[in-house]
């Protein structure tokens, strides 16, 4: 299959939850992309093209199977593969993002913690137990690994981003407030906090 | 000042920390839309022009005063107004919310958290106590709170929303996966990690 847009994606995203949500409420066997659309917002266009662009057609009037639909993008966004991640940096925000239960549903596992701060190694957060720097790239090369969660300050990102990259990671899920640079092939993924935060100071300042 | 867009916003934020990190390692007085491009990768006539809508016009070829840009765009992102807020929903991400010590930079501070889960309210967390949600709203009304952080499960996002914005609240940072209606005048930054999670699901598997 092509690669998608990340536009295209996020509307997929969309669509699953909407539709995991109405299956959870009552048993909704078939969905028109109006009713998609009306209720996010979408043109149902737009929702035909999308659910076309993942092999999922539709009957005609009828409109789409909802498990064909929900199973058609769980294929495309990867949650039913599974992958095994590392998180590096576990202060407060990795700290909870260890914690959260929420990621086994988009196929995400969190299968090990690594940490600089000597304090820190050797501590138990969840199931795990904070490892050492060193052991970094062993661990990514003989687990084949492929995603890394950086929730480290922003300025050791970079050097830690080289370090995962030699080690052969293909995605970066950044959390630290600062861009990064990698090789093309390699998909960073940046979650900018802060940029929350200056939309809402302009709004409730200006 | 007229509203800025979102987009502006983001670039001006980005500028602020690439000069941010500049003075934090060197003496650096002025700089150019130049040098600011160059390194955010941003055409140097955007620069100057997101620079101008805030009222920062440069000194010709000398470029711009570093510290006179920072205060600029501190005033425009509301960062050093200070504003208090209130978070609702205490699990694991309303902790990590809670203990980051990150967000006063931005002028950003949680003065209370809120819970509907018994076995949670007058836990301590940090410097508060979690209060129960029959305190929201009469709390908001007294302190005149005008933002609220929301990492509350999606399905009770929308009646929390509901009942903020009937409190008086002007702005919602939500974490909660879910979209949210509010009139407007009501601004809801929707953080959507799980985004994240689709790209990076269907890069890793495509």
């Amino acid at each position: 299959m092509a690669r998608l847009r990340r536009l295209v994606l996020h509307r997929l995203l969309s669509y699953y939850r909407l539709l995991s949500e109405w299956t959870s409420q009552k048993t909704v066997k078939t969905v028109t992309s109006s009713q998609i659309g009306e209720a996010l917002d979408i043109d149902p266009t737009q929702v035909r093209k999308d659910l076309a662009a993942i092999g999922a057609t539709g009957m005609g009037r009828v409109g789409f199977e909802v498990c064909e639909v929900c199973r058609a993008i769980r294929i495309v966004l990867g949650f039913d593969h599974g992958y095994e991640s590392v998180l590096i940096g576990t202060g407060h925000l990795g700290g909870a993002l260890l914690a959260y239960p929420g990621f086994a549903k988009y196929g995400l596992q969190i299968v090990a913690a690594f940490d600089s701060d000597q304090r820190k190694i050797g501590r138990r957060i969840g199931e795990l137990t904070v490892k050492p720097m060193s052991d970094l790239k062993p661990f990514i090369r003989r687990r084949k690994i492929r995603l890394a969660i950086l929730t480290t300050p922003a300025e050791v990102s970079q050097k830690v981003t080289d370090r995962l990259v030699s080690a052969g990671v293909s995605a970066i899920w950044n959390f630290a407030p600062t861009s990064l640079a990698a090789p093309p092939g390699v998909l960073v993924r940046n979650e900018h906090i802060a940029r929350g935060l200056s939309e809402i100071g302009h709004h409730l300042h200006s």
